[in-house]
């Protein structure tokens, strides 16, 4: 029986479990909820659950799986395998998660950064895939992020590299919960985009979605879009600076990683085109005149796959061998 | 005899040489002005002719060199070998440099660009060593940088990576060359320090370098330095300005690259404390707090040699196995 490794992206309302064989098959995807009550035992407990029924669902034998790859929230301490702490699980703490999911399962395990495990994933297999250098973004509550280079991820020396959402974008600007001022995601998350139209709306400014606020007493990157499309000026001002500003840091990751390919994932990217086309005239504005813009700016092609697949990525770098083929797309079997 | 590898370091005005054993152990180091009246062919033969002087000079034979390494101003195709161009000599285009280099002398060569092969210097036996992640800015005419990951120099795709002179550090700011706007090289090279003291001044502000200016017609950042030091007003302020967007940039690059140290070099780290003591200050505010500032930023220990090291560090990690000590010092014989 060929190997397989198992991928498990642990978020904090759904963990999501599926299988990666040396071809970059993927198969048996399924999530369960995350017990964020239930203490660091729950989660832990569940996760091995999850493992075991997938194990059972595809019809394999525990030895036929390779490792186990767990892409968690950070911060972590990689290359001991702890997490260091859970913002949406606040009990866990200096968790040693990867050794408790290893001793449980009787398989060797690996822990990954959630977002580093993401942008694996789409360099394995999705939009990334035949590339060597690819950054992930993902434009949510905050701004995730992965660096490939050299078909690695970077960690950083520390483990607190790879948070493009807090590069300063504007000097002096918007203070956020990190403690520094202007940071990226304040400027093109899904929420602060959405929170710059409400603030708008509140400061006196004319919108149709003023009545939506009104109503649920908050608005959402959705709304926005959907004012946007409808031709609210408000709406098509805020959608622009976010665009403006998530192409300026495209131009900066251009010139520090020249990386072949920008993938884009999180609720702002599900907008398509009417995301890249204002990202990609500013980028082009943007971008210096010494070379045309020679990096490209894609959309996630696995969406929130990309986690549970590259952590079984992971696994794979980390205890064998993968096949990388030529295929554009990836195999879900 | 043990092996050696030969370092040229190509500048628009001087090239220097130097020897780099397996020890780590520097010698022979020297310079000769570079010809750009004799384009080309004469900028290759005084290359050729310097690294012959130097296997001379320290009484080896050509089968002792291992390799010759070549840090050269960009742009270049590093996996070809060949400059592109280069701004102080412009007769030079898509030049096979390392393969004429190697062709001429009997000995295989290798192409760095001249700001990774400082990087590589400083991170082999420099103020990183020691490191794995270390990233290098040179504050002169504009700002250089080398970007060295897990002990790796990082070029990007498509061999135009590592510019962070080029990240865009205030959005909409002043109009740089490149044919973008708010450079970081715009508001903290050396160059562009002097400059806006200058158009401050002729902008009819009060300063004791008025006079400077009157007579020279221009100003040096040594001009700001040394104004700054007898209590001249504007000197601070401009001097607080550069400090802070170069702090500014530190913040970022350890957001993405989280690495062990910033090493600063070129003309304004000449300054030594009097630059280090601002821009920690600035460094410590704008940082984020989630985590204590884990990035030492430090000065070049290798100064204007760390290119012709680095370049001959580079020929050793593409042609044989150096061994790296414990030493924290370089050991120059």
């Amino acid at each position: 029986m060929a190997k397989s490794c198992i991928g498990i992206d642990l978020g904090g309302t759904f963990m999501k479990f599926g299988l990666l064989n040396d071809s970059l098959q993927v198969s048996g995807f399924f999530q369960l909820p995350t017990p964020t009550d239930r203490g660091p035992e729950g989660v832990i407990e569940e996760m091995v659950r999850g493992a075991r029924k997938l194990i059972q669902d595809q019809d394999i034998k525990s030895s036929d799986v390779l490792g186990v790859g767990i892409g968690s929230p950070g911060p972590i301490r990689q290359a001991e395998g702890i997490v260091i702490a859970m913002p949406n699980i606040p009990c866990i703490r200096n968790l040693p998660m990867r050794d408790l999911i290893a001793e449980s399962l009787g398989i060797q395990a690996v822990l990954e950064n959630d977002a580093n495990a993401a942008a694996y994933g789409e360099f394995l297999c999705g939009a990334g895939q035949g590339r060597e250098d690819i950054i992930l973004l993902t434009l949510g509550t905050g701004v995730g992020s992965g660096i490939i280079i050299d078909g690695k991820i970077v960690h950083g020396s520390h483990d607190i590299g790879a948070e493009i959402g807090h590069i300063i974008i504007e000097p002096g600007g918007e203070q956020c919960g990190c403690g520094q001022q202007g940071c990226l995601e304040r400027y093109c998350s899904a929420k602060y985009l959405a929170l710059r139209a409400q603030r708008m709306i509140e400061a006196g400014h004319q919108s149709s979605m003023k009545e939506i606020l009104t109503i649920n007493g908050t608005l959402t990157s959705k709304d926005v879009y959907e004012a946007r499309q409808t031709g609210d000026r408000l709406a098509t001002a805020v959608w622009d600076t976010a665009t403006y500003y998530l192409a300026l840091a495209c131009v900066s990751i251009c010139r520090l990683f020249d990386p072949d390919e920008i993938v884009l994932a999180g609720g702002l990217s599900k907008a398509g085109d009417e995301l890249m086309q204002p990202l990609r005239r500013h980028y082009d504005t943007l971008h210096w005149k010494l070379t045309k813009p020679l990096t490209r700016i894609t959309i996630t092609k696995l969406g929130s796959d990309a986690g549970a697949i590259g952590a079984a990525g992971v696994a794979w770098s980390k205890f064998g061998r993968i096949n990388i083929p030529n295929a554009a797309e990836p195999l879900i079997i």
